[in-house]
């Protein structure tokens, strides 16, 4: 049984594991200040190029966004999230166990554009009994694989400026959406238009890791100690600097994340030719194609999938997922297993 | 350089690393449902011989203490602790931010004892004006290196369910208490004597990882409930139990620490034979001995440590500490070093 | 200008000021152990027929709402409300900086029925990765001026009971709803139907003042805790004791509630014969008339109250709240307006 | 059996009740903007002479206390207090509930001063490790009475200003301070040298109300948000309005509080000349004479007050706080039955 459920059923990219192997009996200081951690912040920031930006490693995404988010808040401030969006969806409420509401949007496409955001204001204007909207969460790529443009980006910050609101962005999946053959945004640019973003390397060939940037340390500057005082700071933070080294070194996070987008999109050019639909129009390394009964119950014979969502008796959508780890010879015997079932 | 100022400076025991290469490519269910999770769980059952304890990996110490009091404290209710106590001295008000008080009892030894506690609930009577002491937080070996002896244990686990109380045992250093030559409690023993305590891994010779046992999963059925929402549950679960399953397949753990303790206790006996004393009566791996000035500043230009505490205007107590990882050739040229300066 | 914006614009009935002031200088103990309270206390206990039921007064429904819900849940559990309840409506987040999420069903008529239940219990089973319904919030009179009938209740309370949810009742308008015309429930049944509710008496002739009760104490004993902790216990607890014991002595509260409720209904019948439809189904003290904008905009120049919803380009629904402050006379004029401005 | 436990065992002035009689059928805003809420704000700001201030009205000093420190401080910042500060003492753990540590300087007379402060910064730089010391809170007159002197609270304020901590004073009984005969404070003084303090009413003649004062908006401009999503914001806000409106309208704050430290005076003035000493030096209306046990034996059979502290076997100090309220012939026979006792 090959698992198409998520993109992080596997370890690591062999490079990471190699440098832990190497370098395992160096000793290095704790809880971040590893010689690895410090140069992987400094290729960070220069992948962004931005002077002005602070680098922080945690070690997944609930983590990542519940620290960012109750650190950028004021108790009675509210984070404005698409009803799909992971801090709402699949996150067991940790925002609002940090004490805030999470105000949602319900969108066909996953993605907040500015008439979202302006709705939202305009009722909660009944100051003190309502909370105040005060920061945006996007995903990109978002949890239905599609991704944002750079207009779209470029008129979400402009409007978040205007109206005095922080933009986050969920990058738990950033290279399969940099990486998307339609996108037109760059690392820079997302740093450029966002308060706060970080990118995932869980999901994108690390044992673990996401780097969280605050574009301008002045925003929080005390977040280290939200690491430290909510169990985030790990002793041995070089784990996490070795990830992010290895990955950003020499471009490895973007051939992976690469390659699961093309495993993704070789299934979707074969299933369309097989004439058939796709619940969301994705880029990325998630695709949903609507399915026939018949066909789902074949391949979940010998593959792993979440069947998504029932579209109508005989039809429903799934989800498949690839990954920096997928073997295209699997991806080929899938999509002919896809066509023969049907014949 | 060498550095004695933790436990943690190394990456893992090799077996570790290997095993983490070896199972690379197999694909594993995510959030802990992994094999090497679900294999690491039961050894860690029958270790503690408790068919009725729950085990979960978590990252770190402070993590896992703020989990499981968060989880076991209601509002108004308080957790006792030394005043030495890791979730007071050193977790940037973890508890505090979970809502709790810490309640501090000053210990020469780092221990409590049931007196210490019944000073605290004498004085915490005047309900509703003040919290309800309901916890008890101890850690073995301590954070100054002493370790519980069992009547001490079973004394102080008595007069908790004597008084309703919890009793919470930081193993983040259990591995060194219970190969210290003078201990006589065995893992069993804590399991029994405690409500819930955990075995710290990541500074016995892991990456990352601490298994939090609740000896009766009644206590708190919905702990995985809470390592979601806190975001302390890895989509690799796999590396956790990774760590687990080597280090308690076939004892490991067990060596790496009387390893620690060994070389502790070398210098321990080659300091006495010189006629230093020592702060605390450590038999673990952590030592406090009372140097004289101009010996740690010779000391200090090979060798990294802690000056912890000022005894008078010659002499300071250092803190050495050793691990899994402290080669005994450096113990060695360390204690030559020491005689040499001396003379 | 007359205010129908809300019903708290007055002080409280003279019978409460009268024995405030006779009964000033005798010295009480604080922290409501007064001899009023404690009356105050027995006489609801007889109320609701309940010997194993706890009450304690709070000075408003924020705050009791946030104190009762915070105590009951777990961190990763939550609310179920109607999404015009009040908790998720008008108390600035106040549930979830408790750190809870308030789960809402859209409802036209601010009712919540076990269907309703059941749809979220089915889409929140992805345990640990959502949170955990655990609580169902009702009130009665809802904020849209419905009431709950003996058979909705009794379902509602069934239906909670099979799936271990809580039912917890916002009695803020308790009064209304009890005395409305087509209630067919009493306190006795609300007592035995509920896990807990409270009485508001804020709204019906008292400064302040709302009666929370634990329906069977077990269910929290630690209640008294949280007041203190969350500020919700006043030194002068004998204010709170007094508001009650007069409202509750010889059935005053229902006097009141029933006042308020004629007055709304007289201008229901006249707007009705006008020819005018309402928004919702109200048989108490809010009512919400759709009229033409010209005559909102003519009863705007002699009365105070909330344009609550547009409904066309030429009507809107108002909302106009009754007290049992209400002088018929106003209410005779209000409607003499209203006729006279249509014709 | 008179109540000499503390200074809210009455109902309030009676020109308070009064004036709720006179006011009580004029309809009002609710939640704070109603007219006698207003116009009294505009009194104190007057009486601190300070233009930049925002006055909000609470309900006691709990609910003062966590509302304050929960706005002022981020996550990981701590309160520092002395070890009988009424936050520290006797709030069930109400700043730690919010999530923060409150970090005790032991004192013998209830109050700060810059080196105790500094002892606290010094132990508290190992960054993220510990709590980050923010903010400084302080009573007066202290929970034993005692007062700060001008030089005292300038030295303070100027240390805290230099090491940017914020300066917070609990002025629950600050009337009872500024009339001491030794006291060379003003209430503009108390204005210019903290950045938030707070007026008490509830324990100097009102029925329930303290008025918290921030001496500069711009330091939290949103805590209208807080007073609601705490459960703060009294729907009937004129009650309030109104306990400040009479206690300022003319001075009669200060009257009472003058009333209740001479009713003090008078017996520490009487004891003295018996031969008693005092466990602290207090000049307010909470005093602590040292007497025999036979004679508080005695005393315990007319009069109520609290058996502070045992100082030696056969003695012990105890406590009694007179009040606003404490009629002078009650005093007289209690200093006579002290002699006529002793005799």
């Amino acid at each position: 049984m090959y698992n198409f459920k998520n993109d992080y059923s596997e370890g690591a990219h062999p490079n990471i594991l190699n440098k832990l192997v190497t370098t395992n009996f160096v000793q290095q200081l704790g809880y971040g200040d590893d010689a690895y951690s410090l140069e992987a912040k400094e290729i960070l920031k220069k992948e962004i190029n931005n002077p002005h930006a602070e680098v922080y490693f945690l070690s997944g995404g609930t983590q990542t966004n519940l620290l960012v988010l109750s650190c950028l808040l004021k108790s009675h401030e509210a984070v404005i999230s698409a009803i799909s969006g992971h801090i709402f969806a699949h996150e067991a409420g940790a925002i609002e166990a940090t004490g805030h509401r999470v105000i949602t949007v319900a969108t066909a496409d996953g993605k907040l554009r500015p008439d979202d955001i302006k709705g939202i204001i305009e009722s909660h204007t009944l100051r003190p009994h309502v909370v105040k909207p005060r920061l945006v969460y996007i995903s990109n790529s978002t949890e239905i694989g599609t991704i944002y443009y750079k207009d779209e980006l470029e008129a979400l910050s402009n409007y978040c400026r205007q109206q005095g609101l922080l933009l986050f962005l969920d990058g738990a999946r950033i290279g399969n959406a940099l990486m998307a053959s339609d996108n037109d945004l760059t690392m820079v640019d997302i740093s450029r238009l966002t308060d706060v973003f970080y990118i995932g390397a869980t999901k994108n060939g690390a044992l673990l890791g996401e780097a969280v940037i605050f574009n301008d340390l002045a925003l929080y500057p005390d977040f280290d100690y939200a690491l430290k005082q909510k169990g985030a700071l790990l002793a041995k933070g070089r784990i996490l600097g070795i990830q992010f080294l290895e990955l950003f070194r020499e471009g490895l996070y973007f051939e992976l994340a690469d390659h699961a987008n093309s495993m993704a999109m070789k299934i979707v050019k074969a299933a369309t030719e097989e004439g058939y639909f796709f619940l969301t129009h994705s880029t990325t390394n998630q695709i949903f194609p609507i399915l026939p009964r018949h066909i789902i119950d074949e391949l979940l014979k010998k593959y792993l999938f979440f069947e998504w969502k029932k579209v109508d008796d005989q039809h429903s959508a799934v989800r498949l997922i690839t990954s920096w780890a997928t073997p295209e010879k699997v991806v080929d015997e899938f999509i002919s297993d896809l066509k023969s079932i049907r014949s």
